[in-house]
């Protein structure tokens, strides 16, 4: 029984906050002149230090394992294509709706995106996954 | 100039350590029991408790932000297909090749998998950079 239909939509709010920022960097490393010297990123056009596209991968993770409405899920794939920078501070929402049901193998694949507080969707894209 | 041309492979290898996994866990917050209750996943089929596959794609970012030859990358989008289940402690080796090379926009395209010792090819994907 897949607890999901067709056009059903999540949604969660994060914040890319000194803590995830630290925490990110810490776990992995990635201290890329991009994400961690504001002058060379505004060298290179930007606002400022530029966070790791990849703490959204996080945020997904987050919400695929814990705010979605059931837990015996696993990731099967995921897709994220990033539309604009993302800055130390900002809150941005994700929502998700269900794109497509594969009953017969109990996969659901949705689409996403994560829009910041100026209404810009900075990310999009799509994560599949297997209902245990 | 575009320090890569086609076919120019890379690689590295990563550890899925405690450490990692810790500092994932309380940057994210995904405790999803699958990757924090090791009855629960292997209730489920698997070995053990399942690494949250979203810990490659950090690996990924320092990949991309540090391991390559150049400094000055932003990424622009990512896909990853989990095919096998990743467990606390196993080493993984990163190869990544260049598939595409847009020189009038200066973005390239790699591919890339992620390789267990026993030599299962436990995720893959692609990734696109921008050269800034």
């Amino acid at each position: 029984m897949i607890p999901f239909k067709e056009d059903d939509t999540f949604s969660a709010a994060f914040t890319l906050s000194q803590q995830v920022y630290d925490g990110f960097i810490s776990t992995f490393g990635d201290i890329n002149p991009l994400h961690t010297d504001a002058s060379f990123a505004r060298d290179k056009g930007f606002e400022g230090k530029v966070m790791q596209g990849n703490i959204l991968n996080g945020f997904i993770s987050y919400f695929i394992g814990m705010a979605l409405p059931i837990r015996n899920v696993i990731i099967l794939s995921q897709d994220i294509l990033f539309r604009a920078p993302v800055y130390l501070g900002e809150s941005l929402t994700l929502m998700a709706k269900v794109e497509d049901i594969h009953e017969s193998v109990n996969v659901v694949t949705f689409k996403y995106d994560f829009t910041n507080k100026q209404n810009i969707k900075v990310a999009k894209g799509h994560f599949q996954i297997g209902i245990l």
